[in-house]
């Protein structure tokens, strides 16, 4: 038995996001958990809208996902990008049958004037998800990086260019102008937890904390903050965090990463591989849970969900006794 | 040996359109034919533009039709369209992937500006269509039908409704203001034999002929006309053509359909099953084809084209001889 949490939510983008998510969901009672998605990563391919992260939540949490690649529907077909690429359209981006079916319904509601926040939870809703997902805005979010080549969009840097050139700086255009979900920040107020998933943080998360609002609304929320590290010894489970940390002059440890949270975390869950950095963690005012953080499968991820579950209600059941 | 012709302007829709192209395409030199579509059955699905009558010349003349079904790409699948209908979106119009493929490109190509005609030619010659395509006009033209359920729109009735409806009568909205394409102008022009193809008069060829600027110029080319019947034996090869004569007070025969063309055609080529009606042709001034018009496989429509085009060449030596 897992725990009773009616209120939990994760922040998340990216493989490791869905993948937390679906452990979240499968560990907690059907509605407690929430998913606010990194939008940063999306881009528009044909005129049709891409969402990576809000599409892998969706597919992972309904079950559709391509479990061996981490993203697109299982199984897909690609018989639209083949037609594409013999009218000379740029294919890089792999999008798959299923997936462009997606896309062409979220642009046509799009362009019919409602809102990404309606449109992803109406998708979730119809497709199957175990949990509700919101964009962290309606507003477009562009994370932009800065290489030897001079500034690129994300999704060609990504995709593209298989995080090939060496990335110098990043931004997140939009990010400053865009307005925080109204749901997403209701969901925050309401928390009694929030997890923050162990996507990249710079990806994933910074592009959601970059908007006006969010980290105030998690800084006043009474909710307790944990972090989950996206790091095993050191090194990045999956995509480009270990080269992207470097090229950044950040540290490529769990205290590194602790540190970009800045302020946000009351706890760090941690692989044993980094049990070292237990004492750094703990000076920094974090409690740490260490474990083993690698979700091969969804029993790895409902597993790690329990023990950080668990870990919270014990972490919040000690603040609650010292309060008192 | 077909014939040396090397400007054959072609006016076509539908299935009887594109295999009448084919076997005209198969026929002639490479380079000789230009075939002008219909653009009145086009409609938007899901904010992408589809054009029916210019994708099924593109399909049979590319070799990629579903021969069975005289429309869509062959052995085509269909889960973009089952993610949309498990998304709550309307699927009666039956599109393949491949085929989103197309619909896809067309509809991203025309926001960015680019004209019907430039992204039908591109379309055709990338996917190996054997003859050049020319939308009637850059300009959208609607075909409409007023039934006793009230106006309808061409494809909810045609494809939504499989022409139950019976239709009271028509319109081609958009037609009148619409500019005639000048690349389809410039093919008149220069045609030494236009073919309307065994192709509805009333839904392919009339939006195409209620365009200012097409009939002028069809009477005012010095090429030879022949129409070719959509009739055998007084009953449509395919489609709701018969039932639309009917209700809309039309007789379903050659001589009736002969009489839409109102003037334009010099020659008719009609099904030795309606041969009876060759007089009535004839008092009409009409020089008179009878042959076997069905056309069950590309080597029919060949045939067909092969017998078109000899007897258009010599009722064309004929009236040189006569003039000289």
């Amino acid at each position: 038995m897992p725990t009773s949490a009616s209120n939990v939510v994760l922040i998340a983008g990216g493989v490791g996001g869905a993948r937390m998510a679906e452990g979240l969901a499968r560990a907690l009672p059907a509605g407690a958990l929430t998913v606010i998605a990194n939008v940063g990563d999306d881009d528009d391919f044909y005129g049709l809208r891409v969402c990576p992260d809000i599409d892998t939540l969706i597919y992972t949490l309904s079950d559709r996902i391509d479990r061996k690649q981490g993203w697109g529907v299982a199984d897909d077909t690609v018989r639209a990008l083949d037609v594409l690429r013999t009218l000379a359209a740029p294919t890089w981006m792999k999008l798959g049958d299923a997936d462009f079916g997606l896309h062409i319904w979220r642009s046509w509601q799009l362009a019919a004037g409602n809102s990404l926040t309606q449109i992803t939870q109406e998708a979730a809703k119809r497709l199957g998800a175990r949990a509700r997902i919101l964009p962290a805005s309606d507003d477009p979010i562009r994370t932009k990086l800065r290489t030897a080549d001079g500034w690129m969009d994300f999704q060609p840097w990504f995709v593209g260019r298989r995080c090939e050139p060496e990335v110098l700086e990043l931004r997140y255009d939009g990010a400053e102008k865009a307005k925080a979900s109204t749901e997403a920040l209701a969901a925050i107020e309401a928390a009694e937890l929030i997890v923050f998933a162990p996507s990249n943080p710079l990806l994933s998360i910074e592009p959601i904390l970059g908007i006006d609002g969010f980290r105030s609304a998690i800084t006043a929320s009474r909710a307790l903050r944990i972090g989950v590290s996206p790091l095993i010894g050191g090194k990045a489970v999956k995509g480009p965090l270990a080269r992207l940390l470097t090229g950044l002059g950040i540290e490529t440890t769990t205290t590194g990463v602790a540190e970009r949270y800045n302020g946000l975390l009351d706890g760090f869950a941690i692989d044993t591989q980094d049990l070292v950095e237990t004492d750094d963690l703990q000076e920094r005012g974090l409690s740490v849970l260490p474990t083993d953080i690698l979700m091969r499968n969804p029993e790895d991820a409902e597993r790690l969900a329990v023990e950080i579950l668990t870990w919270a209600a014990a972490l919040q059941g000690h603040c609650e006794r010292a309060a008192s």
